[in-house]
């Protein structure tokens, strides 16, 4: 008994290890452990020599943990489809071919895990960005929200506006008209204030067209795409116009990105107190656009790394594509264009949101993946 | 034979398993694969009846192994010193118990991994800032390099007083003064070829009054504490008034910490082309000076996360020490207060640079931690 003791330790020092190595997926080790447990559990039962059981377990451990990852590595290949809601097109294989070359030791376009960094744009990218951005979604459903304790809003024109969600006025009043509803529904309150106020409306508001929680609306595709790129050792980024405070409080959730990992248009923020303790306020300024050729500034001030592989959708992104494919060796850039009318919408170089002309030209030009929405994506959502 | 190649099979499966895991420091690791693999040699060598090599190489991986862990397991506890650097006081206590109350799953102060953010200054906490901040010193002696080229600089008043590092009449230009200089040697070129300056001076350069190089000069007890706080977790950040790019080229060498987790005052950079690639331009605008409470505001845009620990050493790091104790839960602020006049510098109220005095008076009151240089550090490099 003394040895079964000792062979259980032993084994379980085997599982232990393979539980906490980063090596294996969390799939694979499920189905190692389950393997090993369920051989222990009968070699135990049904044997009682004590040689012999040394033997058994030993070559039980051995064969089987041996046959399990094989035959899990075989699977991955052949069955386990690391992007099963992208249709087998040559966007797909294009990914993994990236994706395996930079991660496998052998290759010539090896990268160690510390320098692989993924930047993806948000609005567009990872999710929609129709009929409105949703971070004026929002604003819109704040100012509704917060109308009732304002009486005085009655007679503005421009909130008005917002409240019956007339895009035409909206768009007339131009970036000024933006700038003072963004100011009314997202300055001057704490940074907590504010998380919490996004949090809320992420978890409960829906979409104008689809009746879907807006959170409910990132894509499918893309959300498989970041954690293949995690489980391959990628740190994926966010790197989005929209606000930092609009995106970060729920990536975590949604994503499973830290919140150190986004990237955004940023305000001015006010160090001051507020009953006896120090508090950030969100201040009527905004400091930084984090658009076009700034998204690659802040790349380099935030993450002082180029990123091996970015995404985009927009001829905003065109900037921090070609900061990603001008660094040395093994690049990927990608452009998500919208073809898909019937399950999303549908839209390039006449759509003032989402404008993207010149970026499907530099795209035939160098090389970029312009993914084809109606044609590589198995499902939107 | 068959076997024994088998048995090599597991028991290197065994090895690369205890290499690959993270809850095996370095020097665990060697230490049991030394074991391990000496122990197979001499099995492999001393026996030749399989079966009986079987027993033996299993037992031998079994105790050899559980002997080894439960050894270096005592050693830590009893012998091995997380900061052996750091004199046996209240000091090396807090922060070892503070570390162990956030770390232990059964303490009520527990913090997930992802949470653990730790927050550093550089100039004076991490390395001297004496007698004038070591980027002051850069740019003296690339004002050195320069000069050759530059016949006309011998006509310059302000670039003669840094050629002769004339600290008075440098001072009286101010900051005026020190913003001419800092263009001259740190803007006009790409963010590459900074890089490139900053590593070979950091790699070549000496201090004028110690003859050390500059990356000698790092406190090892900081370096010890960075450590500690990285086994145990913890994302350490350094939060520097210091150029962003006067730090990040080599904190990866020196302090095992990414290029991401750097946060200092930063340049504009401009976005433009360069011998038919883009590049990123220094250009001659500091954007942010990264100091005081700009400290807190950068830790909430880039990291967005309030960090449990942060070390400071002079009035200007009160607000990140303020900001990192009034979150919930346990907290630790310290001050790095120079006292040691023999083996590096002691300075606090009266000194210009690393100013200590409203700090000194905040610690007492809230019971932050004043880390006595001479009394509290072993070795200061």
């Amino acid at each position: 008994m003394k040895n079964i003791l000792k062979i259980t330790v032993l084994l379980s020092l085997v599982i232990y290890m393979f539980s906490a190595c980063e090596s294996f997926s969390k799939k694979e080790k499920k189905e190692i452990k389950t393997i090993i447990k369920e051989k222990i559990d009968t070699v135990i039962v049904e044997n009682t020599k004590e040689k012999e059981i040394v033997k058994i377990i030993y070559d039980t451990v051995y064969v089987e943990t041996d046959t399990a990852v094989s035959e899990i590595k075989k699977e991955e290949k052949i069955f386990r489809d690391p992007l099963p809601a992208w249709n087998d097109t040559k966007t797909k294989n294009r990914i993994i071919d990236f994706v395996k070359s930079l991660t496998d030791r052998k290759s010539p376009d090896y990268v160690a895990p510390d320098y692989r960094i993924a930047a993806f744009d948000q609005e567009g990218t990872l999710w929609p960005e129709k009929p409105l951005y949703f971070q004026i979604e929002f604003m819109f459903d704040r100012i509704k929200e917060m109308a009732s304790d304002h009486p005085e809003w009655k007679k503005n024109k421009l909130i008005k506006a917002a409240l019956d969600k007339d895009e035409e006025k909206i768009q007339r009043a131009g970036a000024e008209g933006l700038f003072k509803l963004s100011t009314l529904t997202q300055a001057n309150m704490t940074v907590e204030q504010y998380n919490g106020i996004i949090l809320n409306w992420i978890n409960t508001s829906r979409h104008p067209t689809t009746g879907r929680l807006y959170k409910e609306m990132v894509y499918k595709p893309m959300i498989e795409l970041i954690n293949y790129l995690k489980d391959n050792g990628f740190k994926v980024y966010i790197v989005t116009e929209s606000g930092l405070g609009f995106i970060r409080p729920w990536v975590e959730q949604i994503y499973g990105i830290p919140k150190e990992q986004v990237i955004g248009s940023r305000r001015r923020l006010k160090w001051t107190e507020q009953n006896g303790k120090h508090v950030l306020m969100r201040d009527q300024e905004i400091l930084y656009i984090n658009d076009k050729a700034n998204k690659v500034i802040s790349i380099e001030q935030i993450i002082g790394k180029r990123p091996l592989i970015s995404l985009g959708n927009s001829d905003n992104d065109i900037f921090m594509l070609q900061w990603t494919t001008e660094g040395k060796g093994k690049r990927l850039a990608g452009l998500i264009h919208h073809t898909d009318a019937e399950r999303e919408w549908a839209y390039d170089k006449d759509s003032k949101i989402g404008h993207l002309e010149k970026g499907l030209q530099l795209a035939k030009k160098n090389n970029w993946m312009v993914v084809d929405m109606k044609n590589d994506w198995k499902v939107i959502y």
